[in-house]
């Protein structure tokens, strides 16, 4: 034994590369994973796909006629691929539209300031709002103003980017506490780390009725910097906000999804996807066309190659994810107990250089994670981290989710992230830049092998993450 | 000697330090240098200066009430500054407006394409012109195209950026050489390396009678790659391009000059400045706002520091460089002949870190050097070097040049080019994202002292560099 330990050891450093004992967990996977990567990236479907949805239809916006062709785009798609089952969720969403919309500064001036309205404001009356503004770099330094210093105003919420979680709470909530101070008018310096004069648009907060629905408009760096350089220079700065953002009668939309029936246990389901919709502006490629392309080949990709695994693959392109999650809501309600969901895993953080995923198993009806289950998934999940080593994608840790599975997490399900750098997600994310030129086609076919691989062993291996 | 010379050697090794020997070229102009360096690092009347012009006035197209206003800021500025003599040029410019302008790619599509029209450029017909688009990547490119695929077409030149002598030809000549072939329309792609759906604009050369003057405008490079995705992939793409651009009237306007006689040779001047006209996007921040608050805020620090030195420094203000340089050609005919330059220093190249500056002596009635005399010069201001170099901006280099000063160099004058890094220029280069917080104040302030410097001592050295 002794000898042969160390022939073996000779034949790895001969070869150059690890062996696998038999037997074990990833020498069991080995051979599908090679089949899966080789064919990964080798093709060229994915991006093909991603150009159909941007430049062949473009944004997508719940409620926009555009998003419905990508419903039936992405319905023909995966029926084209031979998949077993393809249908359509009926979901309704909210239909906010943006209009026309224009700020112009007016005093010192006048300068057009680069703008995006919020999804979800309301538009301002005709002819706008015309309004001093007042510039605060928190919460805290609007609470700290003498209340004749907001009242009437058109409140800047000046905030350099730290990180998303911490920055996006102005544009979230900034509306709402400006117009419980009196505020007419919020402007947001858009949540994102450098500008090339780049509003980046996204949702705010629902209205409460307790204060006036007021109006809130992104604003890029540039003008934020601008307004606060005037103001701190003590000049008067107006600004006149126009707006025709309406939020019309909820819309007819739909999950679009597609499956591959397990061998062994058709009834227990691995849930990949990404949500169809994207804000009103640029192509939604990053955001998340990427997803929905990622999780598309991937199934097509283990359906090509005749690996059908023990449980369900089921694809789903949730509808709404940016401005209501009406469709995750709809498929954890319509699926969510109805089927046995093992894991679920969305793709909505770009397609920058795979790094791995992320899980993260919660407390029952909670968003927050379940310490001593989410252990036992993560030690699981990382059995099959050596599987993706390959493209650098073997990185799982703790943490994962994601606005479209966190119902299901909700019910238990162990929700996975697939993770990618990020380096510049921010940089495009909710402007008229994320267009599929940002998306790298090897990065792209490296995230598709990554998620096929680590849905295909999800639903082969004997055992699951709970 | 000798033991005097070792001494020397010691005492500047101790001191860690360069010590200048006395009686040298250096040690004359030391004193004063020091005066400047300790002034202009230590104040912010620059920055200020700055943030009135793009954050008060906001961007200057020729013919607009705002480069009028600017002028008159301008002057205003000056005459504060106490200068000897300050007065305006009258010039009368190109006035070309943009009006509304708008591209969307009909088919596939609907997408809205993210445009700037070309400075000089017809307009559309009302409604429209709406036509299938070629893409090319090349004029050879173009040239091989068979007839009936450019005649009647928009003609894309989809040229990845390089240099920007290189790629700015496309911006020039495209229209000119795609209607010489039939075409209807062109988009260029913008002549810049980086895009966050950032249309770059720029001057067209002007329309020839030999071929018809059809619209021109540029494309984001998102745009651009867009279309060739979709022509590559054998889609049909049609764009309807509507632009309400048109070529008033020539406008009255100003070069704003100011000076600081000189005390000896009052007839001799060194010419210093920058263009106060911009595009009509941004806020003409690095072009060229800060070209001329360096050269505003240069000669206000030697009248405050009382460095008067032998022979007249003047600030001129030039109008219209960027689609006519008519203020160039008024100057040099004014004064071309009238006062003996004994230089010509630009700043039109941002305010990035500070590198040094390029010289060149023209032949005489061209734009190419004079290789001998070039030499002489460039010799002649590598003395000025070492009391540039404590703030890096020691370079000196031939090349010299610069659209304002070009019509004095054929004159004769010895041209400077007051030199930056240039890292992001292009980036920001005629786009909405020319603004003002793409300035670094210390820059500024580095780029102030350089400018100072290389002036005052080109206005006080016994010779000159001819």
């Amino acid at each position: 034994m002794i000898l042969f330990a160390a022939l073996a050891h000779v034949a790895r450093s001969a070869a150059g590369a690890e062996t696998v004992p038999t037997g074990s967990f990833e020498a069991e996977y080995r051979p599908a994973t090679e089949r899966i990567l080789g064919a990964a990236l080798a093709n060229d479907r994915a991006w093909h796909r991603l150009s159909e949805l941007c430049d062949g239809i473009g944004n997508r916006l719940s409620g926009s006629k555009n998003l419905e062709r990508a419903v039936v785009w992405a319905r023909n798609a995966m029926q084209e691929d031979g998949l077993d089952s393809v249908w359509l969720q009926p979901v309704r969403v909210p239909h906010w539209v943006r209009g026309r919309e224009r700020a112009t500064m007016v005093e010192p001036g006048p300068q057009e300031l680069s703008i995006l309205g919020l999804g979800r404001s309301v538009g301002t009356r005709k002819g706008g709002i015309t309004a001093p503004v007042v510039a605060v770099e928190s919460f805290d330094g609007l609470r700290a103003l003498p209340a004749d210093q907001v009242k009437g105003r058109i409140v800047l919420y000046n905030v350099p980017f730290t990180r998303y979680s911490e920055t996006v709470r102005y544009r979230s909530l900034g509306a709402r506490r400006a117009a419980q101070r009196g505020a007419v008018a919020v402007l947001v310096r858009s949540v994102g780390p450098v500008s090339l004069r780049t509003p980046h648009t996204g949702a705010m907060s629902a209205y409460t009725d307790s204060f006036p629905a007021i109006p809130g408009a992104a604003v890029a760096i540039e003008d934020a910097e601008m307004i606060q350089r005037l103001l701190t220079r003590g000049e008067r700065v107006r600004v006149k906000l126009e707006m025709e953002a309406d939020s019309l009668p909820w819309a007819p939309s739909h999950n679009v999804i597609g499956e591959l029936r397990g061998r062994e246990h058709p009834e227990e389901v691995v849930v990949i996807g990404g949500h169809l919709d994207s804000w009103d502006v640029g192509q939604g490629a990053q955001d998340d066309g990427g997803g929905c392309v990622i999780s598309m080949e991937a199934l097509r990709l283990l359906k090509e190659l005749g690996l059908r695994p023990r449980r369900t693959i089921r694809c789903v392109l949730w509808t709404n994810e940016e401005n209501g999650t009406a469709g995750a809501k709809a498929y954890a309600n319509a699926y969510g107990k109805l089927d046995l969901h093992v894991a679920a895993i969305e793709s909505d953080g770009g397609v920058e250089r795979v790094l791995g995923f992320d899980v993260q198993v919660n407390q029952l009806g909670k968003d927050s994670a379940n310490v001593a289950t989410t252990s036992i998934a993560v030690e699981r999940a990382r059995a099959i981290a050596p599987l993706l080593a390959g493209i650098g994608a073997g990185k799982i840790e703790k943490g994962g989710g994601g606005a479209d599975i966190e119902p299901l997490m909700r019910l238990g399900v162990p929700g996975l992230a697939h993770r990618t750098t990020m380096e510049h997600y921010f940089d495009w994310h909710h402007t008229q830049a994320d267009m599929m030129d940002k998306v790298d086609p090897v990065e792209l076919r490296k995230n598709v092998a990554a998620m096929a691989i680590m849905a295909y062993v999800l639903a082969e291996m004997p055992g699951t993450l709970r």
